[in-house]
């Protein structure tokens, strides 16, 4: 069993080295002409000097927990933690340091062709999903390897990643939208300008938001989800199949990894002296080869070493599910009813805010009947076990499904670039082109996150019970209905507390934008530059000031529950939070997609096009999505998971010390 | 203990001859000018044209369930449905009748005295208090009495109670928005003209709504409140306390009954001749009175009859919970908040959106935490019986408190009157002054709805799992987790589908208004009427279509879980409907009083008043709140509850079938 132990340390190596490589092919195309360097340099220097300080208060909080979990728990745990804190930051980090580099040489890659600029910025994308996917599993395979398995220290791991990607979330969160309201309310409504017009004083915090946001954030959600699943998969694994249930999920995620790999390499070598290419097709190619090698090896998998088919259905599951959720959400935020939205636009805000909010709503259906679904069919195949493994088949190939995601903001950048940089006009076409793409292709990135943190969220839950004894959960116990409904309460909670700080950071930045253009002679002229970097500042102070208290509210709510109410009460309050979490966060995401969108075909020149009335209607529509769709509703997903493996975690010690 | 047997006949009795005395005392006042009586006679007409539509359509499928509950369980059950629904079909009706005979009353008084228009429309709510109240009780009082209380039957009076509640809540809330909205945007918007002008060809139809959806919606929402609550008290009750306790809440009742006829006689004797009054204080000071005199009633109720002191505080704990509730909710939605709300509508109507939601989230925690406190509490002094009891304690005085809602459109309907008939200018403004107590005092009232709501959906959730003989409801059970988690969907479907109907009842309301200001010549001049019964027979027919898919939603749901999940599951889904639920009924409703409120400030003069940006910024909030407050958000009160009805009475029939 040796070499299958140390296999996520191998395949994360392998996946490490991978990137290395990748990182050098991306780095040596061209980044362009002086001025777009200088642009992409100051969009790098907000966005590192963002991140810097954003982790410095992080850390303060991760060393105070990494002290009182050694001290009252013994160093194998907390060092864990640390790790999973440590990985999480340097895949951020370093994931965005290349989308950062990326965006200039993509904007001067489609100077060339399109398909040259689509294999730039997929391949820096590709350099922060694989950094990710990478250091997730080499770091827990590391704590799998040197603890022989043991759940708690990979508990200890897994909080490490919630807690940054809480951060990381919220942080990036407040931090983009609070730059994109100052930028649009200002710039584009105020003074007319166009979008990405040098001359707007926010437009580099702009840039610098949608990596923060986007990139790092995004990363660390996800680099939260797929530990998450791993670990919660090989703590329940370990209950039915001994060591080979607890390897078991390693195993899978390797073989995920190497088929990224090969994906991505699939799709470097499908563009290869093409210079006309249709970017969605070619993106999902390397995707469907990498989820095609992932289900023949765990076929192999399922045969010759569980030797239990069922394993290869479960990850089948996951991977449709994780699809058709994707699917769904793509429905909801670019078909008919986005079409139907717009529509309303006409009779003004109003109507378009009612059925935009109608319309998310009603997009909790459909997802929620098929996580039901694909729950229930593995419970039966594999039991908790089937859960867990569902959600980690839906994530398997995450090093591919989340280049995808990141390209997105990439092309978003380049063409920021473009414009700043006065590059001819067809350059800013064809990255619109790869941009519009990117928001597609995002759409079923969500789906899968939304559908693996559900599944993490139930897999987790019943960790919890495992580890605390709790062989019922009794939800006509008065304390346990009471912690579901409290539970339940949270992400309103949660989500208040994130919108009301995007608000509050943006009415400080409309208002120092203001200032800027009444202030500096000649800036509308354009003979005058504006100061970029107040900007900057305004907005990382207050996403800095505002992220801290809603992370904290997941950290200490188990404990403050445990104390009041008992630990079958804190169950009660997980199964609280993941029931109303789910809901807000699909509701959340989709609104704000869907009005994202309305906007946008609108201002394709339907329903009269941009400076209508109904124009003026889906901004407002917009506006309000924006931190619905970039702050609130993908946090959500992690306080779910985050209050779960903060269960896990200390409930135990607690019961050893006061029970 | 034959007496006490019948207390509920004889205090629902007493109750209603009090009813009868009243309704002459309000009908002896002059109705007004002839202009006055034909104004209230076309909304008189067109309410109960709308009640009577829609009753027809509900009598279809109270008589089909009347027969299949007949037929399949016998007709004791099925009888008692058909009683619970008919005579909650009765109090709407008749109360109804006499709010839309005491707006013009009302107005006429106002020409007199403000105490006058207040002690007619206080009189005239009261009827409607004491009609729901007086026939709830004596209705159920009587299915005890003839069954010697079996708990089945009463469930059956308890279902036919929700049924009729969640079709007067969604058909009636659908109308008043419709009509609500296309009165506002095309005649106040478009048009120019002020509210409640007569050339508005929706502004009957605007009234009619007032009245079919805030006072015989909201009254058969109470009587559902009222009759789920004794119910599930009474069937815990005589788990512990044997017969005792199955008639202590027809006692507590009994008492709140009496003590709110005695508030009313003292509200009026407080008010003769006296010329000029505080109405807010001469309002609360009934309250209080009803309030005082039913504690000393269940003081002696728990010495000499229970002998346990423990109900006594239960019960309290009941009132001032509820009335806690009521104060956060005016907290939310009329204070502090609702200024800084106004504030933000100076930057747009994005902002404006962005910070209600915030407001409406942030405002489910006090009530949740309260809720949770009220539920321990009671749990440990009387068990699963005291929960269901502190949920009877907040309706106790129902007669009273429902009189103050109701109160409310009684007075916003005369103003409309006085404008209509262009009655001196003081009348108008003294008929505000009644309206905008009856705004706060209606946040009092909702704050009872939502607390009792959540405890008797406790109390009802605690009912099954008697009836279901489930001993252990285990959230560690796959299916009883998935239960959950489509519960908590089922709100936000049911949501989405109430706000599409307005939304779509709405724009066809809209485009009649556009056409008659258009195609009838002299409307904008004074010269012709406009075509009011059109606008009225539109809101009916898009109110009347689209409310039954939502309402079947509630009851089909229960049945269709039991079959794909089982009954354990059908638990769990109850518990994640209430959760989810609980959150977006509060939600919704403060979001929606705050942007309302908002509004209202602006246009007292603040940040600009009327006209500004800013104003125009708070119709859009005011608009997207209608449908959240008047709509969606009570409709899930029921909603909670009438699936937990359904599951009592239905799920026991399906076992005894099928298992």
């Amino acid at each position: 069993m040796l070499i299958l132990n140390l296999s996520g340390i191998i395949f994360g190596l392998i996946g490490i080295i991978f990137t290395v490589f990748l990182t050098f092919k991306v780095l040596e195309n061209s980044p362009g002409n002086e001025k777009m360097q200088k642009i992409s340099g100051a969009i790098q220097t907000g966005a590192r000097a963002f991140l810097i300080s954003e982790y410095k208060i992080l850390y303060i909080i991760v060393i105070i927990i990494f002290l009182l979990l050694g001290f009252i728990n013994g160093w194998q745990m907390s060092l864990s933690f640390l790790l999973g804190a440590t990985l999480s930051v340097a895949a951020g980090f370093f994931g965005m340091s290349i989308a950062t580099k990326t965006n200039t040489r993509t904007a001067q890659g489609a100077i060339e062709s399109l398909s040259k600029g689509l294999k730039i910025a997929f391949n820096g994308g590709a350099v922060m999903g694989m950094t990710v996917a990478s250091l997730g599993l080499f770091g827990l395979g590391l704590i799998y390897y040197l603890t022989n398995g043991d759940t708690i220290s990979m508990s200890g791991y897994a909080m490490g990643a919630s807690l940054v990607a809480l951060f990381a979330r919220v942080g990036g969160g407040i931090f983009t939208k609070a730059a994109d309201v100052g930028a649009d309310l200002v710039g584009k409504t105020e003074a007319g300008i166009p979008e990405d017009d040098p001359r707007n004083p926010a437009v580099i915090a702009d840039n610098v938001g949608d990596n923060v946001g986007d990139v790092a954030g995004m990363g660390a959600d996800l680099y939260e989800s797929f530990v998450g699943s791993i670990f919660s998969a090989s703590a329940l694994g370990v209950l039915t199949f001994k060591e080979k249930g607890a390897v078991l999920p390693f195993l899978v995620v390797s073989i995920g990894i190497f088929s990224a790999i090969i994906g991505i390499l699939f799709f470097n070598f499908s563009l290869k002296n093409k210079k006309d290419v249709d970017p969605s097709k070619a993106l999902h190619f390397g995707t469907y080869i990498a989820n095609g090698l992932t289900l023949i090896g765990v076929l192999f998998l399922s045969l010759s070493f569980l030797k239990n088919i069922n394993l290869f259905f479960v990850i089948f599951l996951g991977m449709i599910v994780g699809m058709t959720i994707g699917n769904i959400t793509e429905y909801y935020t670019a078909k008919t009813p986005v079409k139907n939205l717009a529509k309303s636009a006409v009779s003004g805000a109003a109507p378009l805010l009612i059925s935009g909010m109608a319309i998310g709503m009603e997009s909790t259906a459909i997802p929620v009947i098929l996580i039901s679904f694909a729950t229930i069919i593995s419970y039966n195949l594999l039991g908790l076990f089937g859960i867990a493994l569902a959600g980690v088949g839906m994530l398997s190939t995450l090093g591919i499904t989340l280049a995808i995601d990141a390209y997105g903001p990439i092309a978003d950048n380049a063409g920021g670039i473009a414009q700043m940089a006065n590059l001819e006009h067809y350059v800013r076409e064809r990255t619109d082109q790869l941009d519009a793409v990117g928001n597609t292709t995002a759409a079923i990135g969500k789906g899968f996150a939304i559908g693996s943190a559900a599944l993490t969220a139930l897999a987790l839950f019943a960790s919890y019970t495992k580890v605390t004894n709790l062989n019922v959960i009794d939800l006509s116990k008065s304390q346990v209905f009471i912690g579901a409904l409290i539970g339940g309460m949270l992400p309103f909670l949660f989500s208040s507390m994130a919108m009301k700080a995007v608000g509050d950071a943006a009415e400080i930045m409309v208002e120092e934008v203001r200032r800027q253009f009444k202030e500096i002679v000649g800036l509308m002229e354009g003979k005058a530059d504006p100061d970029y970097s107040s900007c900057v500042s305004i907005a990382t102070k207050g996403a800095l000031k505002k992220m801290i208290l809603p992370s904290l509210l997941a950290v200490f709510m188990p404990i403050f529950m445990f104390f009041i109410l008992g630990k079958e009460a804190v169950a009660g309050m997980l199964v609280g939070t993941t029931v109303s979490g789910v809901m807000l966060a699909i509701f959340m995401a989709n609104a704000g997609g869907a009005w994202d969108n309305a906007k946008k075909y609108i201002e394709e020149g339907n329903f009269g096009g941009k400076g209508t009335f109904a124009h003026k209607a889906a901004v407002v529509g917009d506006t309000v999505g924006d931190p619905f769709k970039d702050t609130a509703g993908p946090a959500i997903n992690i306080l779910i998971k985050l209050m779960s493996i903060v269960s896990i975690v200390v409930i135990p010690i607690l019961i050893k010390i006061f029970e």
